[in-house]
């Protein structure tokens, strides 16, 4: 599903770093960046009382949000400097309830565009070494340019 | 799009909201309910710092969380007592950028069905009186029963 | 869910007529324009014994190249003379068994851009004057420009 | 993304096709089962002159149909004797033109339940011995029991 794309900005992985410290949502979930490759970005969520839903899981918007954040800096990394990237839009099938230790979210380019890539994303649940697939989402990721505030 | 859809539990306002204050991923984003009819929920969540993306947007995970749970509880309004309501899929399209006031999310049940209900949510930024359409979602519910700590 | 949109092309249902003849697709399936209008396209398709699916309903596949192709002729009459519309992606909820005399699908504009364009569609089997709702789409649409042999 | 699966009914390749060969649509299209096997079905489809889009290429709604079946077939390999198959919703991604020799789509499941099964299928452009990605597809399929008329 993932191949080997050219970065087309050398300092991809500290773009990707400085947008996902922006994402002030990032942090009050408590996610953080695993891995950065060009078209990989891995993302880790400690499971925790403050972003479950009412059985007990983690809820499945915080299941998203991690997945939106992973498929989208996965494009980034393969767009110009000077760009921003833009969900346009995405559907994420909830297969098992979120639970465990862990959630990571690893999000793959599956096909770079110009304007749209396309971007898919695994979402697991870590638990004492075990690993069930969580959720799985399929985006669409838009590189706007020049428009102002919209750079990452 | 939305139709009058009888309740088959008379305390099904109750329910979703006993229901909404177990997600604690409500309370950390900072929702509430608005509104509680058969079919149809209403979410409002004052935009805030803690919860916006790299360019000072609402966070699509934190506007897809919104529209997923009003989305559910839509559902859960027309479900009987002792059942419990599940995200099995959605798919959201992200139409402007979420800012504003506030957001509001209203979902609404489009078909209810014996096992899965497909519902859909729309969400609003609001600002000084003006309202812009921020996301459309379409979501697969499904009802389970007898399932150990899926109650709703 | 859908607003009056000003056409950029006066001759925008003359374009959507001659493009939508260019579908042998349409043909085999035995579809028909039914209405053109700013934003809006309406295809007709008799139930016929040669797009069934296992069961004796229209196969969803057929059901969706409707929905897919009143979308994007939706999308299509809004864009500037000289463009050419794609589907860049679709979900379809498929709501109830698709029969009856004839389904229909209405493909409206959701929310124009200049490059994106967001539709739905909603399919109806009709049958004695009777309607049902049989599929729920949203899709979004590309317009492309100077790519040759994409032009409608 | 794909495991083996154990088949509950040892004639599942029979039901496939014996299925496949009921619905007219893909007789109507000129596709044909290539392969079945636990959780996994590929179809053929010849490219031809009476399933085209306005550009040329095979019409987007041809490309669904075939991914459909194949996703749908995909998860019937791994239902009980009595049960039928249906496609409750899906997201295709049209990732290029479809064109070439012959579509191939191959549809997998990727999580198989009691009642739903997630299923996805990639549709493949052939010609002269390449192959291009052509479209991504996720669906939901569900199985049901004792339905009249609904049985594969």
């Amino acid at each position: 599903m993932t191949a080997a794309f050219p970065p087309r900005d050398p300092a991809y992985a500290e773009r990707v770093g400085a947008s996902f410290a922006r994402q002030t949502m990032m942090g009050t979930l408590g996610a953080a960046i695993l891995r950065v490759a060009p078209g990989e970005v891995d993302i880790g969520l400690p499971v925790a009382p403050h972003i479950l839903q009412q059985h007990g899981f983690v809820h499945g918007g915080a299941v998203t949000c991690l997945a939106d954040s992973a498929a989208g800096y996965a494009a980034l990394t393969l767009m110009e400097a000077g760009s921003g990237v833009l969900t346009v839009e995405f559907k994420i099938n909830l297969l098992s309830p979120a639970r465990g230790d862990r959630l990571v979210a690893e999000g793959r380019v599956t096909r770079p565009g110009r304007t749209l890539t396309v971007c898919q994303a695994t979402v697991y649940g870590e638990a004492a070494g075990r690993r069930e697939t969580v959720a799985l989402l399929t985006a669409t990721m838009m590189r706007v340019e020049g428009r102002p505030g919209i750079v990452d």
